[in-house]
């Protein structure tokens, strides 16, 4: 397959057989996150490999018991990491000025980017993964639970392992809908119409709807899968723990 | 070259033959963007598409007037986007609760995984990409440039092209100072030691230091390339244009 099919071809997976990926493909997948574009050089990333059963059940409740995360024979846990960039410049008698917001958020996209380059690692060399979105709502049990120092906090998680299921491809809106050319062109309400028509007309949505008791596909998403109420919570600890790990 | 390859080949490409990049494969570099894992499916994330001579010019100061930035046949500024999926909600009799800090970081994180995405895909077809760490910088004026709505915030920019220069490939420290197995290991001075050894001992980089009429690599990231004072006046912006944008 081209590297342009496999893009184009990317799902989710969230079953996993039971063949476990050994030290030479773990490492592997660990090469091509680290080989991807960072700011600077720095680095300003550490990855936490989890592959025991124990240490698996531990982050089980940080990821709110999806079976993904236990049934993976690999899990990753991509971190922001200014700590051990800071501890170098502290040993070169240079003052490190990592502890800010911009620094965080300059670290947490490289984050991201070493774990999009794994994924994709991943998927050429059969496996399959899913990002876990749970990281961070729970980042600081996740820090608890893995010892990370002041300077990290967990961006993302990956489980990754050998594909026991084929899912369908899912749908997105059109290109145009989430592309604008030279400027930001606002949505008008029948633009809008138009490019979550295809959204709408999904049997599997409509049969969503009608489960939850609602009227509309959007009140799925912001009364059942993500409410205000959840957000402001998860926001406030999130933030809390920007404070607590020097971000802020 | 297999995909696997492809990621340890990684290049930033920073000098653009004059070719351009026809429709046809921009849509396909866009395809492979937004064919991505994202939360829930709910693509919080918009592409502006820059291409005119003139609308790259407005943007140069805000990618302080870096060469690639004009010289690059595209530029894509990749965003953050709650407006969309918002705008949908309030169509369909929802009430929809991303105005917070936990969703422009899901939000954030999802572009970001598009923009890898887009990179992996041109360097597939030949072309080469390099990230403007500069957006997150001036994030509020190119939010004026671009006339991007409350609700969406530019996270990273691609500057892409067919290459005109083919760089060396960059040092990474080894791969065991990155990655952690169970639990996050704090670094002691005598690992620092040994991690930082190969990028200490680099030509170029003693020169850098030379030049710079420093003591040490570390200083020239503390007190040239990254200093304490710029990113604190960065967080600052970039908190000001998150609270002005909806999302504190």
């Amino acid at each position: 397959m081209t590297t342009q099919n496999l893009l184009e071809n990317h799902r989710s997976i969230r079953k996993y057989s039971s063949k476990n990926i050994d030290q030479e493909r773990l490492e592997k997948l660990l090469t091509a996150g680290i080989r991807a574009s960072n700011t600077g050089n720095m680095q300003l990333y550490s990855i936490v490999v989890t592959q025991g059963e124990d240490e698996k059940k531990a982050l089980a409740p940080a990821h709110f018991y999806q079976p993904m995360a236990t049934e993976a024979p690999l899990v990753l846990t991509i971190c922001a990491d200014v700590n051990r960039f800071s501890i170098w410049c502290k040993e070169r008698k240079a003052e490190p000025g990592f502890d800010n917001f911009q620094s965080f958020i300059t670290a947490a996209i490289d984050a991201v980017i070493v774990a999009q380059n794994i994924v994709i690692s991943a998927e050429a060399m059969g496996m399959g993964a899913c990002y876990l979105g749970t990281t961070l709502y729970t980042a600081d049990k996740i820090i608890e639970i893995l010892n990370l120092p002041r300077g990290v906090i967990p961006i993302t998680t990956l489980t990754i392992g050998y594909p026991a299921e084929t899912p369908e491809l899912t749908e997105r809106l059109p290109l145009e809908a989430v592309v604008h050319y030279e400027k930001y062109n606002n949505y008008t309400p029948a633009k809008i119409d138009e490019y979550f028509e295809e959204k709408e007309s999904i049997e599997e949505y409509k049969e969503f709807i009608k489960q939850n008791n609602k009227e509309t596909l959007a009140q799925v998403f912001t009364d059942v899968r993500y409410p205000k109420e959840s957000s402001v919570k998860f926001s406030e600890v999130l933030l809390e723990t920007l404070k607590k790990q020097g971000f802020l």
